[in-house]
C-alpha cells in the first residue's frame, strides 16, 4: 500500500480566474506528477524517490512556479529553491538562490546524500552543483512567455508578488510544487521546489527550502509540503508543528494541519495551505485560500486531482 | 524583573583546551555583554533591544566566531549568519551568507521591521544592507591573527570545520554567540550570530539564521538560542521543539531543553547545546558537549558567567 498527495501552489485559484484552457493543463501536470511517482512506488521504489519524481515533473512543466516554469526575480533571473527530507532517518537536502539547475529538488536530494550539509545557497551552491555535475539549463530553458509578461508588468516597482498578486494580473497564487508519500514500507517523504515570489531581490528566501518551515518528513508522524505567504510560515515553523501536535498531543494528521492552518496560521493572516502524508495511509489537503492546485492516489489506488475549494 | 542569559558557542571547552591567558578574556566578554543587555532592560527597554545588544558585543569582540571574530571560509573571506525574533509578536528576521557587515544582528533586526521579509542571503542581503545604509566593514576588520593561522592549517583539505575540530588546533568548539531576554514587561526576544564553520564552502547555512531550528521566541513558551552542530539542530527544528515540548506537552523550559539536547539530539549524535528563557523569569543552559562559553543574570540580579561543564 502506497500513498502520494501534490500540490502545485494554492491562491485565489477560482474558476473565474484559470483561464479555461488552463483548467485541463493544470489537471493534466498533476496527473503526470501523480503517475510518475506511482511509477516508482508501484516497484516498491522509495517514498524519497517518489517525491523527487513528482516534484521533478512538476518543475518540468512551464506551467507551475518552479524548475522551468519559475517566476522571474527583480533582476529578471531565476532564483530556485528546494528541500527534500527522508522521514525515515531524518535526513534533510535543500539549496536556496541557485540559478540555472533544471531539477532543483535532485539537487537537493543530492545535497542531503552527499555534501554533508542540509542547506547550500547562492553562487555557493552554484559552485557546488558544478562540482557534482548537476544538470544546469541556459537562462533560456528557463523562458516562458507568461512568466516574462508578469515580470515586465511589475519589474520597475519594488513590490514583490506571491507568485502574481498584482490586480492586474487575475490570477494571484502562491507559486510552489510539493509532494508526499508513503510507500510500500510504510516510509515517508516529502518535496517542494518553487521560483519564490515574482520580483523578488535582495537573496529573500522563503519557507520551501526550510526545514520545518515548508518541508518536513517523519516516520512517527507525517510528511509535509506547504505553499503560502512564506514568511509567514516560517515565523509558524509551519510543517514542524504538524509533527508537534500529532506527536505530542496527539492530534490525527488532519486535526493537526487544521489546527495550523485554519487556526494559527489564519490567525497571522497567512494565506496558504499544505498537503501531509502520515505512516497509517492517510492523506490530508487543508488550504485557506480559494483554491488549490492538487492531487492524490489514496491507499486504495482511487487518484483525485483538483484546482478549485469546491472540488 | 529582567532575565537574560548569553552563549559564545559550546564543545571540547576544557581547562586543557582554553589556554590560561584566554580564559579570563572570555570570561570578560561574556560579562560585557551582559553588562550591555542590563543597561537596556534596567531602565525598561525591551527584550529584543536587549538580545541585539548582548549580541552586537559578542561580535565586536575578536575572540568569538561571530562579527569580528568570525572565521574564514575555504575562499579566504567572512560569511557571515544571524537571526533575531520577537516572542511578543513572532516577528523574525535573518540573513545568512553576508559579507563585510559589521553587526549581523543588528542587520537581522533591520530585515525583520522594515524589509517585509524573513530571511535576507548572499549577495542580495548585501545589496540591501548596502540600501538600508548598514554599517560596512572592510575584509581587514574581520582579519584576526587566530582565525587567519586557523584557515591557513586547513584551507587546502576538503574538511571543513565546526569552528575548529582538527586535531592540530586543541580548542574544538561550536562557534556561535546568541541571548535570550525577557524584559520588565515579561516579553521574550532571542537572538544568535555565527561566523559558521571553518573553511565552510558552497554557501553553507547552519542552524543559527533558521527560525525553529537555531533561534526562536515565543512569549507564550520560550526563547531559545542554540549553538552546535547546525545540520543535525536542522533537522531536529531544534529550538522549535523545545516551544512546543512546552506548549503541548505542559513541560518545563528546563525539562524540554534537557528533552531536546540530552534526548533527541544526543541521539542523533548532535554535540552542541542552548539556552533558554521563559516568561516567568526561568533561565536555563543545557548541553551535551564539554563546555559551553555562558553567562546569566538571573530575575534575582544575580550575574554568573562560566565555561566549562562543572561550574
Amino acid at each position: 500500500m502506497y500513498t502520494i498527495a501534490i500540490h502545485g501552489g494554492a491562491g485565489a485559484v477560482t474558476r473565474q480566474t484559470i483561464a479555461a484552457d488552463d483548467d485541463p493543463k493544470f489537471r493534466a501536470g498533476l496527473k503526470a506528477a501523480l503517475q510518475a511517482a506511482s511509477n516508482i512506488l508501484k516497484h516498491d521504489g522509495s517514498a524519497l524517490d517518489a517525491v523527487e519524481a513528482a516534484v521533478k515533473c512538476l518543475e518540468d512543466n512551464p506551467l507551475f512556479n518552479a524548475g522551468k516554469g519559475a517566476v522571474y526575480t527583480k533582476k529578471g533571473v531565476h532564483e530556485l529553491d528546494a528541500a527534500i527530507m527522508d522521514g525515515k532517518n531524518l535526513q534533510a537536502g535543500a539549496i536556496a538562490g541557485v540559478r540555472n539547475v533544471k531539477n532543483p529538488v535532485s539537487f537537493a536530494k543530492v545535497v542531503m546524500e552527499k555534501s554533508g550539509h542540509v542547506l547550500l545557497s547562492g553562487k555557493g551552491a552554484n559552485d557546488y552543483a558544478l562540482k557534482m555535475k548537476i544538470e544546469m539549463e541556459s537562462d533560456d530553458y528557463f523562458y516562458t512567455k507568461q512568466r516574462y509578461d508578469q515580470w515586465l508588468q511589475v519589474r520597475h516597482t519594488d513590490f514583490y508578488h506571491l507568485d502574481h498578486i498584482v490586480e492586474e494580473i487575475p490570477e494571484r497564487k502562491f507559486g510552489t510544487v510539493g509532494a508526499v508519500v508513503m510507500d510500500n514500507s510504510g516510509s515517508l517523504a516529502a518535496a517542494t521546489s518553487t521560483g519564490g515570489m515574482i520580483n523578488k531581490q535582495f537573496g529573500r528566501i522563503g519557507d520551501s527550502p526550510l526545514i520545518g518551515a515548508g518541508t518536513y518528513a517523519n516516520n512517527q508522524t507525517c510528511a509535509i509540503s506547504c505553499t503560502g505567504h512564506g514568511e509567514l510560515f516560517i515565523r509558524a515553523v509551519a510543517a514542524y508543528d504538524v509533527s508537534c501536535l500529532m506527536e505530542y498531543k496527539n492530534l490525527s494528521l488532519h486535526e493537526a494541519m487544521q489546527k495550523v492552518v485554519n487556526e494559527k496560521l489564519k490567525n497571522m493572516h497567512a494565506e496558504g495551505g499544505m498537503i501531509g502524508a502520515d505512516a497509517k495511509g492517510n492523506l490530508s489537503f487543508v488550504f485557506n485560500a480559494q483554491g488549490m492546485h492538487r492531487g492524490s492516489i489514496d491507499a486504495k489506488g482511487v487518484e483525485y486531482v483538483a484546482l478549485y475549494g469546491d472540488e
